[in-house]
């Protein structure tokens, strides 16, 4: 697959999770890919833009990031809300999630990670920055972004822009037990 | 003041922020109170119930938590979405927020943090974890909620419930330059 967003300036990734979206954590090592559910992550640091995310130590996604030093973040928009559940509530141990709910990607430039477009506002992709402490104590994984991209439908010049017109891509914020808020305009 | 917010198990804390509000962060030492805008916190842990919120080092709220040991966490409502840019846009260095804005609090029933319920749907107390790396490398603040309650419009027996009834005190999710997402239900 190739990618059909446009890049996003490094000095803008913390935009991409500045308003709290839930996101999907795709991690590569060898020939294994995979993909889970996430609704902790924060950007902490503008330039360089780093990001931290609680990814729980017991997780086959936390395995291969360990392994790789690599993963993506990708902002699924509310057309894939359901399917963003059923990616939280399955492990990669129980088989290829990216097969099972056939799901497209394509590998970052580096070739480093899987990146998903389909039914998503954007990705990020990330170097762990290998913190023992916090990784152990609170599952906390800090990372810099590489590179970034969005689709120009709704993130373009730097900016989003949430409309009536793409709403399929809108932002989704968990509450719990399935339960999603939508991110509409403020008005 | 006296709360009109129903307390929330602490077990219920996470439910609080895992969606990505924007939210307020409060802090006093001494005489002395505070309160700053923050669009970076996450939920890191459900039990104990941990957070993580961004703080740079160099605001007068980190100096004065540095101080206490302790800062709430209060979630604004759409309604004062303004309020919220301009807390974020001035110092307390220059001058006492709470009297410039008249923006009414009251104190944690430990006494070491103001709480603001006017306009907001929920707030955290919490005791910080102190972390020097992380504060210094990430401006990351790690630190234990000690007691929550919310506005029971909203948030009432552990659960959000979000109408077009409580539209006031939906949350606010910061996409940058003062441009706001609202937090609506997923239809």
């Amino acid at each position: 697959m190739k990618s059909l967003f446009q890049p996003v300036a490094l000095a803008h990734a913390s935009r991409l999770l500045n308003f709290g979206p839930t996101v999907l954590i795709t991690s590569r090592h060898g020939d294994i890919h995979n993909v889970m559910a996430a609704a902790w992550s924060m950007p902490v640091e503008f330039t360089p833009p780093r990001v931290a995310v609680v990814i729980d130590k017991n997780t086959y996604t936390k395995q291969l990031i360990a392994q790789s030093g690599y993963f993506g973040i990708c902002i699924p928009g509310a057309v894939i809300a359901d399917l963003v559940m059923e990616l939280g509530s399955c492990s990669g141990r129980d088989g290829d999630k990216f097969s099972r709910f056939q799901l497209p990607f394509y590998a970052s430039a580096t070739g480093a990670v899987p990146l998903i477009e389909q039914g998503c506002s954007a990705w990020l992709e990330c170097r762990l920055i290998p913190e023992p402490h916090t990784e152990q104590q609170y599952d906390t994984c800090f990372a810099e972004v590489i590179a970034a991209a969005a689709d120009p439908r709704i993130f373009a010049n730097g900016r989003w822009q949430v409309t009536d017109e793409n709403r399929d891509l809108h932002s989704i914020h968990h509450l719990g037990a399935g339960h999603f808020l939508r991110g509409t305009p403020l008005v």
